[in-house]
């Protein structure tokens, strides 16, 4: 993965969270990912196709996600609710909507938002994808930002 | 989402298992997605997106990972390692593959298939989509297969 694909996701993150929930994040760490890297208990999840493919993972500490959810929806939130996924499911597509339009020379299209829950859940890609991890840390806590993007191929089942 | 998009997943899911595990499953349950539903410790996750954007999400208990790695690579695995992770992504990813094919009054384009681990996780989808989640049993164990389709619409983000 050319590591100039990682940029727009970064920069898309950092004014998804300025202008959607007011929130001031700053990039501390930019890894290939490894087992080092400090997991979150939210992530969302969301593929990229077209002329590359892949995921983008935002992966957010409980406390930034229930900050975030409380800001969007203008309520307090303190579980893990359908609104907070929600929430966690919209910023991820916001992210990559805005990194997609910035990326046009690959005509990327993106899949449906999910999020995955579960204290220690992996997202792993397939190995011959090396993932760029990005950290940032913010008013209300950690995040991370993950990117896996392959050239396209198509697929051998409908070859 | 249209009860008639499944069926080509299901129709894939069985043809996949047939020829590429030698592996002869049986649907048992179709259910719209609950927390009744049994969850198992290995999801092959992949996104779509075209005239409909969406998820697959294949749910394989260790055992029938293990198994299914087994039989693809001609050795004997016992651990959730990196090629048994790959090997479950490229089985979600045949099954996306072929019914992706089915779908083509969709034009689907399929994304990365990721590999998400760890016991007790949750895949979860906007709430505004109703997944469709159909168990099935082998000789290995159970799976499940997990379809959430949506119109596709222009993200906010880059409208």
């Amino acid at each position: 993965m050319k590591a100039e694909y990682i940029n727009p996701f970064v920069k898309s993150l950092v004014n998804t969270f300025g202008t959607m929930v007011n929130c001031e994040v700053h990039r501390t760490r930019l890894s290939l990912k490894d087992d080092s890297v400090p997991r979150h208990e939210i992530s969302g999840v969301i593929g990229l196709s077209g002329k590359a493919i892949g995921t983008v993972v935002l992966s957010l500490s409980e406390q930034v996600a229930l900050k975030s959810a409380s800001t969007m929806l203008m309520a307090e939130y303190t579980k893990l609710d359908d609104d907070v996924i929600d929430a966690v499911g919209e910023l991820t597509n916001m992210v990559a909507g805005a990194a997609k339009a910035e990326l046009e020379q690959y005509d990327l299209s993106i899949s449906l938002p999910n999020v995955i829950t579960g204290k220690g859940h992996e997202i792993r890609f397939p190995s011959n994808v090396s993932p760029i991890c990005v950290l940032f840390e913010s008013q209300w806590g950690e995040l991370s930002l993950e990117v896996g993007l392959a050239e396209a191929k198509v697929p051998a089942a409908t070859a």
